[in-house]
């Protein structure tokens, strides 16, 4: 039997849609300490880490480690059905084994029962070799996504530009260049979630691919925060803390582009 | 001379909005004591029967019932243009004859004045025989819509099952089952529009097309309270009431559904 | 160089949004008193007159009359990246000669350069003859947007009849008839921003296309304000205030509707 119970639906609305455009079918690992999701997208370009622990539930209950292939769409319809407010009981009982269980409740008799139909899944577990990375960027998760927002209409492609100034993100195309620039400078009286806050040991100058930047910050809404990872040659981190206990972290490597190279 | 004014153009607005994706033409059946329509849906699936009795309106003069056929697309593109506390006056003149008159007036000079054109309309008033309902249902309307609007995503059909302890809204899919159920005891200490009320002479175990209960469910914003009217083998009947002397009722034949029966 | 500075993007964001779907490309004119904008729409029907005097911006400075080709599509992409109280300098350096760049920056250290790529336009100044108007009607500028949009639904065409007693806009079509009127009277005791006012001259009937009245009436974001001058046989102006030193100004010949005429 797994059981574990969320407070409110809320969060996981916002995990599911997320992630549900970027990944078809997923494994989600219950643990004793942990209901996991790991999976590459559907182009194996970008890799989804999601972690919700112990701590975020109200009721957790793992009396054996199982891995439930689910329908990241049927997840996201059986989510839309919920209030944000309803509470989250999320179920798989072994000897039943049909599929897991969604109970939503409000506080006033209704009483929502979803089975969602478990799928076969590969489930291959990729391992996240530790990194040290050169640029570490904190910044709010709105400004990530407006950034992101404002490129996607003149290139495919961001640059990235990260100094002890500051952080440039810079797209061109037809109608014209688009350059965002953060100063950490102008930052450092801002206080709290509206900081942008650059820790640099190393400039690195990197190109992505601006559509997978915008499905990322697609979790905006799951932080007020998002931290950015950047070293050169090796994929960028996009994580958002989930409560204390918990994170959704996106990895894509960078473009190979030769002018970003050249340039820098 | 016909001739009835409502305070608020709102009202009139709801109703046709709640109505006109089921019928496309309609008789109006302006009488001494309301103005009524009854009609069958487009499918001949299902039976729309309003009432706005002269309690409603603030001024009502009919000398001689008339009968008029009205496209309900035309009446709501001339809604459409009323202000909610827009002052609505419906008029229809036999001596002229070319049409309804709607009249839009707010408090600051301006008036919009709509002629609908008059459309020939097969009139047969369909009795609705009395009728003993072994289970009566009451809850908030918005509840309603948001239950048969969850269902939706899972199956085109939806079993209702009341029994003394609640109600049992439920569709089966492929991406699982969706089962929304309201306790008649929880409820017991909800006060007013909130309650979920649940009325039973004998148990029963129904299946109807959702599709339709959703277009019935669109008169959410017509009344607080939604009641269901429910027995074997006859039409729900789905009813909103319309102030003290009004009311917008939907009849639909249940599905002679294999599984149901079965199941039951 | 020609540099201009707006304390808030929000007033070049409405003006551009109220015009790009009438102009494609369209020539800047930045002299040394204001920032002016002429051009016929696409179809040669309809003339653009933008206005946007010194006394407008917070920094002005030109050092040399310049005439830029701009894409509207590109600024209005490019002014889509700004928060409305972001504030918006234009500068256009003609030695570096590339384009036109707009600069968003708000108080947190965010920083936004956009180049938008100038373009090889026509451009022929079209001269705008003085005019005595018969008719002027000042009237809520959201009032004229919501009237021409409730008689589109009725017609292509609408029927301006403006009397000393008031002004009435007429659209007659398949499903019915749609007649709005203003009472010049009853607006008496009306005061600013919520009266119509109507100064007649002379009476006059005009006929215009409402699809292009629909596009003027996109400018009703910009003032609160909009003003009508009518006379037989030559354009109406559609006028909104901008601030103290500016103005957008529509104009479109009228039909020369043959019904219009022998009701008249």
């Amino acid at each position: 039997m797994f059981e574990a119970k969320l407070a409110e639906s809320a969060l996981l609305k916002k995990v599911i849609d997320a992630i549900k455009d970027l990944i078809t079918d997923a494994p989600f690992d219950c643990t004793e300490t942990a209901l996991n999701l790991q999976s590459m997208d559907g182009s194996h370009v970008a890799l989804v880490s999601l972690r919700l622990g112990v701590g975020i539930f109200d009721v957790y209950r793992c009396d054996r480690a199982v891995n439930l292939g689910l329908s990241l769409a049927h997840m996201s319809n059986a989510l839309k059905c919920a209030k944000n407010d309803d509470s989250c009981l999320i179920r798989y009982d072994d000897e039943e084994g049909e599929g897991l269980t969604l109970t939503f409740e409000d506080n006033k008799g209704r009483k929502q029962d979803i089975l969602v139909k478990l799928m076969d899944i590969d489930c291959e577990h990729l391992g996240v070799p530790d990194q040290k990375y050169s640029c570490i960027i904190e910044m709010p998760a709105s400004e990530f996504a407006r950034t992101v927002k404002d490129l996607t209409i003149y290139s495919d492609t961001v640059v990235i530009n990260c100094t002890k100034e500051g952080i440039q993100f810079k797209a061109s195309g037809e109608g014209g260049t688009n350059t965002v620039s953060f100063s950490s400078e102008t930052n450092e009286d801002e206080e709290g979630d509206d900081r942008v806050s650059v820790d640099v040991k190393e400039p690195v100058k990197l190109s992505f691919s601006i559509k997978y930047l915008n499905q990322f910050a697609k979790a905006a809404n799951i932080s007020n925060r998002v931290r950015l990872s950047l070293a050169a040659s090796v994929p960028v981190v996009v994580e958002y803390q989930i409560e204390e206990d918990g994170f959704l972290k996106f990895y894509l490597a960078p473009k190979i582009d030769d002018e970003a190279d050249m340039e820098a």
